[in-house]
């Protein structure tokens, strides 16, 4: 950049909002990132640390100076700060954490109590409290008398002497009351409070369903410790959907587009290394059946149609029930009507595509036997897809191992195998002399 | 069901929220769902209805008479309406129409004129409007006077007389404000509106981006028509987020995993399809080497190798890219540079695989010119599958096609065929006499 662009490029920087900023960066090569960032105000730093990715933040942060980063903290709410402390390589953390004068770390360290992906650790500590024995024109005084509400304050909580949650008042039911009447006349007792120890992905199924905006977090006496606004709910829902989609590639969640090549090729190469050793399994049933394979290389030519098919057949199978899994559609109580569901899908598709199938076979090749040998691979391999399709995911749930990041594999490891067994065992009977 | 456990049944129903009844129906087979929803109280059916998915919804709605359609759509939000209109199949939206009275009809029809996938089509018509020159004890006044705010109201429009909108104030500016200053005092008159024709989509990633709990929507006068709540934005934001995953298994965003087995068969084949010409296309190519495989029986065991590998590096790249376009990080500016990064990684992968295959090949087969010739193969289509991995997703969104949809389809081809042909093609120049 030359001296003229520089200051351009400062002005413009300066002008654009903290999440901007964020894309813009998110948006750039690593390099251009360092320009970038030097150019931004050191207290514009921690507003937009927060809006940035994981993976870029650590690449920042990383670079930074230990000082300048917890400058760049102080301001942040408890749950940015957790995030942020959270994601961090180790040495880094622990150098940032030494910059820290005593109350910063207790701060940190408190942020940091909660087990990460639990509601403590996703919400914020400011919440406003009332009694429930006094009036609302007391409550609006009070309001008042503070200049400004916390962030997407949308409702105050009722809390007893002893901190315990006894309801929630809404700002807009609070605005509609009588200034006479008392808080507890009008507050909602029945509110759902959130455990501190809830995993945040249920936090975001409740969200979602409840249409909440927000909701108290109480730890195991009902306690009020905090509250969860659905700003933060959000970038949790689209990371969990986000998530089957990344895993069935391949990919961590957090795989930044702008990462440098080598840092990109390292991550990916463990996927890679998996399906090499499944490519060379089904080399290896394929080299079961060398004989069959010398004789009659029109098997050959073939052999990759039927283990395609299934591998399809049961990728969709399989997206379907883990997508109904992050749903909370799929439970024990239906597992058995899905498998059994799926197992006719699996049954219908057989037909229909080895049917197909053979008669391509039959007009391509001029030989029926051949047809009736690969719509025989092609039945068996699509009822094999459709059953492990099914049941892959809902056994790997139950043994706790993440379906959306193994399941694609072993599944199309299966299809693979099943086709090509299917397939040139079939052929080996019924076409080799 | 038997009587008894009919009662029970029925009285659980009618304790559950609407959300948790809407799961139990998405979780229910189409039979069980059917039996379920008579089990309900009429004036619970439009509750419900808002919360069910779009396959779901439809196929309760298309079994009701229409007269009771007309009486569950009757409590609904514009946008609730809206939606649920929308997606009927055009002859039960007829028949729905047809029993309605003329202001029902009206709204129904003035709900549905917005394009869908809008802003428009998703906004609530509810807002409450103020005046600029009014004080806040007035507003606070003319608050009081309505027994409830309309659901999840956090902000007042200002408008003018010919409701323009001049600014925003939050309920807890409000709050906090002085009984005594005028509504244009503490407005907040920079605020950003939608308009009415912006993509939903846009909107999605505005309030993600902004972290907004609300925003109000106005038509190209900037006249206030309405406004958009999060609520509403999060299921946009976890639709756009399963779309890809969805799209890139050849499924539906709303297919109902609950679907009885002759819908699903039928909306699976498309793909299947799609696979299976794709499939031919790759045996096509062997079948160019026909000579070839029939001299060489190992090659036709390791045929699969390399397009396997090829489509896995492919479709890691095709998924980065096309999440990268979802979240707005890829753009013509950046391009060139992620092109030309994916290639580089599609490079050093070559390097690295194709030095273990041919290791691998080596060993097993006691064959250094086969291990050498799927090694080259290996390189090639290693870059191919960076190449076309990174540039189809770009190609295709200018042409306006969905990548999710049809880019990995398209990149198995090319890898397929890439890889067949530089395995095979070198195998025959080199190991053939």
């Amino acid at each position: 950049l030359n001296a003229g662009a520089f200051v351009r490029v400062r002005k413009m920087l300066l002008d654009l909002p903290a999440s901007d900023v964020a894309l813009l960066l998110e948006s750039s090569p690593a390099k251009t990132r360092q320009e970038l960032w030097q150019l931004l105000d050191a207290d514009f730093h921690g507003d937009v640390l927060e809006e940035l990715s994981e993976d870029v933040r650590n690449g920042i942060i990383s670079k930074m100076v230990p000082s300048s980063v917890v400058d760049a903290l102080e301001d942040m709410d408890t749950d940015d700060l957790a995030e942020t402390l959270s994601t961090l390589p180790e040495d880094v953390l622990q150098s940032v954490l030494a910059s820290m004068d005593a109350q910063d770390r207790m701060r940190a360290e408190k942020a940091l109590s909660y087990g990460e992906d639990t509601a403590g650790f996703i919400m914020n500590t400011d919440t406003i409290t009332v009694r429930s024995d006094v009036s609302i024109d007391v409550v609006l005084r009070y309001l008042r008398l503070k200049t400004e509400l916390p962030e997407n304050t949308d409702t105050l909580y009722v809390v007893n002497r002893r901190d315990v949650l006894l309801g929630t008042v809404s700002l807009s039911r609070l605005l509609t009351a009588h200034p006479d009447v008392n808080v507890d006349e009008i507050m909602d007792d029945e509110s759902e409070a959130i455990n501190v120890d809830t995993p945040e992905s249920d936090v975001a199924q409740m969200f979602e369903r409840y249409n909440w905006l927000s909701a108290p977090v109480v730890d195991n006496d009902y306690n009020l410790v905090g509250r969860i606004t659905i700003d933060d709910v959000v970038d949790i829902i689209r990371e969990d959907a986000e998530h089957s989609m990344m895993s069935m590639a391949g990919l961590d969640d957090e795989e930044d587009t702008f990462a440098p090549v080598g840092q990109s090729t390292k991550r990916r190469s463990v996927w890679l290394g998996v399906n090499l050793i499944t490519a060379l399994l089904a080399a290896a049933v394929s080299d079961l059946f060398e004989t069959t394979l010398s004789q009659l290389a029109v098997l050959a030519i073939l052999n990759t149609i039927v283990p395609s098919m299934g591998g399809v057949a049961g990728n969709q199978t399989l997206t379907l029930v883990i997508r109904g899994m992050a749903l909370g559609h799929v439970s024990p109580s239906n597992s058995l009507w899905l498998v059994r569901k799926e197992l006719a899908i699996g049954f219908f598709n057989g037909l229909i595509w080895s049917v197909l199938i053979a008669s391509v076979i039959a007009i391509w090749k001029q030989d029926y036997a051949l047809g009736g040998v690969i719509a025989f691979a092609m039945m068996m391999n699509m009822i094999a897809a459709g059953l492990s399709g099914a049941t892959l995911p809902i056994i790997m749930k139950k043994l706790k191992i993440d379906p959306a990041l193994a399941g694609s594999v072993i599944l199309t490891t299966i299809t693979d195998v099943v086709g090509i067994f299917a397939f040139l065992g079939t052929a080996t009977i019924f076409l080799i002399d």
